[in-house]
């Protein structure tokens, strides 16, 4: 890498304790640096091969995970005052090496795709509850993101 | 059922919201009557036929669902001035049917088993960030608990 990553995007490597009994993974914790608030704590199941997305929240950040199978996200910045305006990222989440948290500030476009050959979770903790008008949506393929899936 | 459950003991149905491309899963909201404050998000993946438990916290509350797979939860009441002081209780958290929260408040000792033939994967958003010093545990089979997993 050594790149840098779209302006507010991180990523942050998470803990998980192994047990023969089925392992122990670590999340978000509210003394984590990256903390904020806590809106709400949801669950998104990506099928093989599926995509949701695109998607851009307004005012929320995500705070996500995937404990379950693997999960390519594609984020792209087109903020007017961005530093890193017109930057496409791309993130994979997963275990083991990807066991990894991503939070995705709000005015970033983002859509991702279950790339594990079995069923995806995604786990949300975002920092404000869901509002169906707080966020805008795209077509998987349209003419304002450089990116075809 | 029609009887009471252990007192402080919650099971609040939650909803799935289906798609072809994955399902969306409520877990929690800062507006729902049974959260209080947010101290730690995990999870804990348990194999098939395999225990974990028991447990008890001093302090903290576990709000539980299992988005993946089935878990059976025993609770038991060892509280001294608790009105259901003594009773056991049995919940088994996992979609379709029982796709809820289940919310153990401090004080009660709990285990649980993984009764789905695949893996299954627990949710907690507890109130207090972990604390190795706030819990309790005893084995499976002790003289406590009145239950043989």
């Amino acid at each position: 890498m050594g790149e840098k990553l779209i302006e507010g995007l991180k990523i942050k490597k998470l803990s998980i304790i192994e047990d023969d009994r089925g392992s122990l993974m670590h999340m978000l914790r509210n003394d984590d640096e990256l903390f904020t608030t806590f809106g709400e704590c949801y669950f998104s199941e990506v099928f093989p091969e599926k995509i949701k997305g695109w998607k851009c929240h307004k005012s929320q950040t995500q705070n996500l995970a995937v404990p379950v199978g693997k999960v390519k996200f594609i984020i792209f910045d087109n903020r007017v005052n961005s530093i890193t305006k017109g930057k496409l990222e791309e993130v994979t989440l997963g275990r083991l090496k990807n066991y990894k948290r991503l939070k995705i500030p709000p005015g970033l476009w983002y859509s991702f795709k279950c790339i594990s050959k079995n069923k995806a979770l995604i786990v949300n903790c975002s920092d404000k509850k869901h509002d169906p008008n707080e966020s805008l949506h795209l077509d998987l393929n349209n003419s304002e993101i450089p990116y075809n899936w």
